[in-house]
């Protein structure tokens, strides 16, 4: 399992939701996502699933593929 | 559960396939994914994870933004 990736995507979604200025708490509540869950996903332990990733993108307001810009 | 999201991207993840020109059997074992686990996801059955959405992009020689371009 390829941990480095799962770490810059947590890396990727923690600086766009610091960019929103909404704390894991309101943001995890915004996508209906447990906030331990997005927690540990923005800590690079998860590998996320495609709903889970639609969610967090939906909430960015960013589509899959700008979501995914620059993570490899 | 999104199933509508699941068989945009497997479509579109059929569509590049084809474009290789290789068989589900091939393209399965270049990537090392179950063959019937690809055809899953092909048909839209499956919540892919990312280190999966990785295999299948990296297998096309595509970066995972590229993979979900247009997938929504």
């Amino acid at each position: 399992m390829d941990k480095r990736l799962q770490i810059v995507l947590g890396t990727r979604i923690k600086a766009l939701r610091a960019e929103t200025g909404l704390s894991q708490e309101k943001f995890a509540n915004k996508i209906e996502m447990d906030r331990t869950y997005l927690a540990s996903i923005e800590s690079g332990y998860r590998n996320v699933s495609l709903h889970n990733l639609k969610k967090i993108a939906d909430g960015f307001g960013l589509t899959l593929s700008e979501l995914f810009d620059g993570v490899e």
